[in-house]
């Protein structure tokens, strides 16, 4: 695979661990990029991260994960290639630099910083969330299943 | 100075350029962080980094600047001892761990990931920001002329 | 590609420029480590890096390249995924974690510090080297001719 | 302490254990870089890294220690202040270009790799160690017991 089969890089980064929900909604994005014939890139640990991974790998995509830690036995187990930086959240800044675009599920501080760490050296960035479950009041609003996470 | 007087670290993090009015915050709280004794911790640029560098070393104080850059000669002038990273935005990563509490004002996506950065670790965050240009409609609410930047 | 099928990952360091005879044993280990169905990290340039990573690519393998730039169109033609750190030398401290094993050929101090980062880590490190032109008299002793790059 | 004050930044690199002749020829090289007026940079940690840094900081120096770890805690008591920067041995690179001149004294690979990225970005170094503790028959060459250490 050389310059010219040069893949699409997709990121996925999110909360490290989550609900049963938001990884769902973080699977279907990883199976979509691995389907796309892009490549998933994530930090490579558990919750949002790992969903995607699960997603893309059994899509049959491949994983690369950038992992905080100094030991590749904290990947999840669908990541492919680990990146074993040693740096801790100095790696966010990789993952901004080498994604093509950004897809930020769910996720807390750490999100938000490659969030903006993105959109500061310009990498575009969609932010994906579950709609918050409906209360009996506004159940009637849910007229669309199928985008309920 | 060893570890008896190990100082307090503060970081002033904000925009490579600002306003004159931001950049009068940025110098105040650099003075007032040299005045308590403290390091003043920035990244060593221009615009509220350049002020609150001024203000603190112009009132005695030592300011460290961790730098982007591969080159001490990007540092402003009023930082005592440059830190080259060269590791372009992966050095606020560094910022983050190193102040002991970090003060953000005004900036942008950059100035974002360093408070995200600095939360995701711990280390407290207090945002300042300059009151608005009052309008004519809203200028008798202003009576309080010392708070004003 | 998940745990199951996690494959070996082989770093290949050198020079940046090189002569011929290096760039052909260069381009010998990259299409070894492909065939035996290794992943190829290298740091992205040019060089040893882009001779090995020529010889992955062409026989099929996968090229993984962790530059230094900011930049992915800084990567050699032959890298298949390009991770951009943005951090100058220090990525050298990711290699030596990420690879399993390391093989530094010719090379200069850039080199010696992604062998020496390896070992401090506890990653294997293999150093080849051309053998150096045979003088006259020396001629004699040429009797393998394969092993001469 | 700006621009035009800025000093001279000395970093002592070496082992993080040392015997005790080491450790007295690094806590006298600390001592000449503060009586000199220069700031100590160093990785902040034991060994040779302490005894320099007690030197500095008993001559009334100012020792910087660019810390591996994420925790500050790790710094040797002597260290006045400490860099955060959690990456490991990544930090070597920052060392490399921080310092503007670097002290290499006994040490292994981590040591190795701090003076090939200060070569490979050109910053000078020089290399200190302890003479070989003499044998009997060797004894009379010690005519110079003030260089022992």
């Amino acid at each position: 695979m050389g310059l010219s089969e040069r893949r699409l890089k997709i990121g996925v980064m999110g909360a490290s661990s989550c609900d049963a929900r938001t990884a769902a909604l973080a699977e279907d994005v990883g199976r979509f990029i691995a389907r796309a014939g892009a490549v998933l890139i994530c930090g490579g640990g558990a919750g949002v991260m790992e969903a995607a991974s699960r997603g893309a790998s059994r899509s049959g995509g491949l994983v690369v994960g950038i992992l905080p830690a100094e030991d590749e036995s904290k990947a999840n187990p669908y990541v492919g290639i680990p990146i074993v930086t040693g740096m801790g959240n100095a790696r966010n800044a990789i993952n901004a630099l080498t994604c093509h675009s950004l897809i930020a599920i769910s996720g807390g501080p750490g999100t938000l910083s490659e969030i903006a760490l993105a959109l500061k050296v310009g990498t575009p960035v969609v932010g994906l969330t579950v709609r918050p479950r409906p209360s009996r009041l506004s159940k009637s609003r849910l007229n669309s299943p199928r985008l309920v996470y």
